[in-house]
């Protein structure tokens, strides 16, 4: 007999509502799936979610630590990240992205996750986007 | 003992063959992919594959239709959606694809998918292209 | 009693350390996910990674056998591939793309894997990136 999976969705309290009917995260089995994320900061009850500070180090880590806001409210960690998918918007940026990335993971103790860079086009304003998938267990 | 698992290829009747070697979806396990479908009409044989009228809604709800489609023939449904991955040409698109979304999946009674939304190049004609992660069970 | 699911990362032979805290690819219960590979030559120690050749050709074949690397290091093979995920530089390298990987796959037994095509920015002198999830068993 097998038990019938529940689909559940994540979403921290520091995340503004999606602006679309979407999920912040989903998990579902020991699968768990991290939407989009981008440099917004906390949410203010009223306000229209805002990017932080205009630099790329401002927004690529206030990035990482909403994927690991929907990550950890998902019972998750990075440790569990199989795959980040990141957005740029600017070749250029590459170089000091990854000094970044680094310096964020530097406490890592398993395999960091796989990963992905392209360079895309983002709302104006962003100059990152970053997504995950994770697998718990 | 562990069971071999099958890989399946799914083809809706109403799809045209891909342009090449890659199945329109795969189920291995409890794990289903949607490749990347664009706003094709239904199959005609012996016709290329046409997108449908020019609009970024008539498009948008042939492509999510399209997703659909493969995510049924494997068994699955938008409540076993996982991940949207949707890549639209104009950040300008942003706002009334939303709501086109939102529209679309009115009716979904689980929590619905985590998404991804990015600006990318589509050839000449396409507006939206949209794949999908499902997880059944 | 659930045993405690393993993350490992997957580093071939002939692959260059990748330039952040990433993977090449990891593997967790069934699943593997190979990171974005793109037409590096095989490491050579003590040079920085450069592409093969200036052709889609060249660079397509070189980044799709990176992935393969990743996959059988990790004890997987193409026949395990759920998705593919490409990213071109230019919507006119279609055609001639589809020609080589359909002839990169044409032995293939299985349903060949799901795969998205979108067209982005590349660091310069690179024309493709691929990346690709299996699930393995």
């Amino acid at each position: 007999m097998t038990e019938k999976l529940q689909k559940t969705p994540i979403t921290p309290a520091t995340h503004t509502t999606p602006p679309a009917k979407f999920s912040h995260g989903v998990k579902k089995g020991n699968i768990l799936q991290v939407a989009g994320q981008v440099g917004f900061g906390p949410a203010v009850a009223g306000q229209a979610p805002t990017p932080v500070g205009p630099s790329l180090r401002e927004q690529t880590l206030q990035t990482l630590r909403n994927v690991q806001a929907v990550l950890e409210e998902g019972g998750a960690s990075w440790e569990d990240a199989m795959m980040v998918r990141v957005y740029l918007t600017d070749t250029g940026h590459f170089a000091e992205f990854n000094e970044i990335y680094n310096e964020f993971f530097a406490d890592l103790k398993e395999a960091p996750a796989a990963r992905t860079t392209v360079y895309v086009g983002l709302p104006a304003g962003l100059l990152v986007e970053i997504d995950a998938l994770a697998v718990l267990g």
